[in-house]
């Protein structure tokens, strides 16, 4: 059976007591220059400095003592394996983490500084899945999929669910970038399965260089191998299944953008909201900022996915 | 008189509609690796990106008809110039700010940006203060000192105010930079003039490059002339008559810190709370830095003076 809002309310029952609640932020300047008006849920300032750490905990909380014992196993271009480490830690327990070797070294040292094993491995998503299978195999661990997994989609659902509490007015739009799926299709289903919101549209967006769950959702049919090349290295997964279901159901569009775009919107972000966010959290930004007029006069709030990045290393 | 928490109250009512109550943020990580509770008043978040936008909207909002047509004026290293030129572009009134020649470019684009004429001297108070008053006499408007002026000691404080309101737990101790003195100042009366929030420490720090401020508090004479060097180019005023009275009454003690301390401050600030600090509002961590003894164990608010800087130019 599919999961549903109320799988995402558990979710949030059960990890309340860990994560941050995390504020909503605006920019009048920021407003004025898009034409729009923006509040951002701003996840960076999450714990591991990522949504993922909702997912991860609802998965982690999750599994009874038998399972626990085992172990977890995973693999991440970096905030999920930080997220998995961190929810590991809290119940003591083994974690290993696939990582593609081209990660940014703030997210390898963040992984490792959480307690996890790292096993690097090739950037694809078929070197990933078999480098995990077969530590999968060899410890009888338990695999928490980065975004395939009903337990991982319920909990990053969960910043969605804060999200509209939060607000003071009604939306129009909710947008968040899409990699893997998770966030993105756990906040459609909040969205689309709230009954007193009035109706709100959810806009994934994508890097051109990455543009697989676009693809997917226009033609109907999910890619299932993709290499991408952009510089947000959050949304290097290619859409799960489950994700797919949820997204081709639910999410009204994605919208694509370009790597030079996304730096643009980085460092506006940075300027004029004064907080860290990663290219991969400034997608969305990026794509109201190629589409102006779509967006002219809109409320929209933007979940912020993540601010984990090498500070030596900035792409300006 | 000398002006009280009541004038602070004042102004928080006068100011509310216009500003941010700006968030308290943690990291427990932060907290881990400096051994004490961490609790920051993110006024980097705050209208025009600094503390600075509470006292001149208080100044300017608390101006009659007659005085608002003559305009208004000020010398500023740069946030409190954003600062009055977003208050009187609010009422519509002409702003002039003498800045310093080496105040970082984000800040005279500030400035500019919000529609006030800039008026730039060499970079020491003796230079401001002859510019200012050139101005004055010319103009007839009305000067709104940065920090040595009553209204905007009051609004300064609102900072500290909005914190003890927030704060879920009582805190030992709150520290705030100091420069011309506004924001510990106002900070410092708020505190000892709460008589529901038990005792708390004040605690300002500064550079020892411009450590005007700790030699005032220590010899007991305010020191009016000083040339500061610091990378906290916000903290480059001298303490002001009001500020140092105020000060030497209600401020426990000021610590100092180096130039490299301080920027190693601002990179723990930016990777683990995910905010863009300016190099002044690193200097309260930078200090604990110093003396990580003299804080373990305490619970420590501390407010973030401001985010404004150079993106293309960062310390490291």
């Amino acid at each position: 059976m599919p999961i549903s809002i109320a799988d995402v309310r558990d979710a949030h029952t059960r990890i309340k007591p860990y994560i941050h609640c995390t504020p909503m932020l605006q920019s009048s300047q920021l407003n004025t220059l898009l034409g729009c008006e923006l509040v951002f849920k701003a996840d960076n300032m999450q714990k591991v400095g990522a949504f993922k750490a909702r997912g991860a905990c609802n998965a982690v909380f999750s599994m009874d003592k038998d399972s626990l014992n085992k172990g977890v196993v995973t693999h991440s271009s970096g905030n999920h394996g930080a997220a998995l480490a961190w929810a590991a830690a809290m119940r003591k327990i083994a974690c290993t983490v696939v990582m593609p070797n081209n990660a940014p070294q703030a997210k390898k040292d963040a992984v490792i500084s959480y307690g996890a094993t790292v096993v690097y491995c090739e950037p694809s998503m078929t070197a990933r899945e078999a480098t995990v299978a077969s530590l999968v195999d060899k410890h009888n661990a338990r695999l928490i999929h980065p975004y395939d997994d009903d337990l991982i989609i319920a909990g990053q659902g969960t910043a969605a669910l804060e999200t509209l509490s939060q607000i003071e007015q009604s939306i129009d739009i909710l947008m968040a970038p899409v990699g893997g799926g998770g966030l993105l299709g756990g906040s459609a289903l909040v969205v689309k399965q709230s009954s007193d919101v009035g109706s709100i549209q959810v806009i994934g967006a994508e890097p051109e260089m990455a543009n697989d769950a676009w693809q997917g959702l226009k033609s109907g049919v999910r890619v299932a191998q993709f290499v991408p090349k952009t510089i947000a290295d959050g949304l290097r997964g290619t859409l799960g299944m489950r994700n797919f279901n949820i997204i081709t159901e639910h999410v009204d569009d994605i919208l694509l953008t370009s790597e030079a775009r996304i730096v643009e919107a980085m460092k506006l972000i940075w300027s004029r909201l004064k907080i860290i966010v990663e290219p991969s959290a400034a997608v969305p930004v990026a794509a109201i900022m190629d589409q102006p007029e779509q967006f002219k006069g809109k409320r929209i709030a933007i979940i912020v996915s993540g601010g984990n990045l090498d500070l030596d290393d900035l792409p300006w």
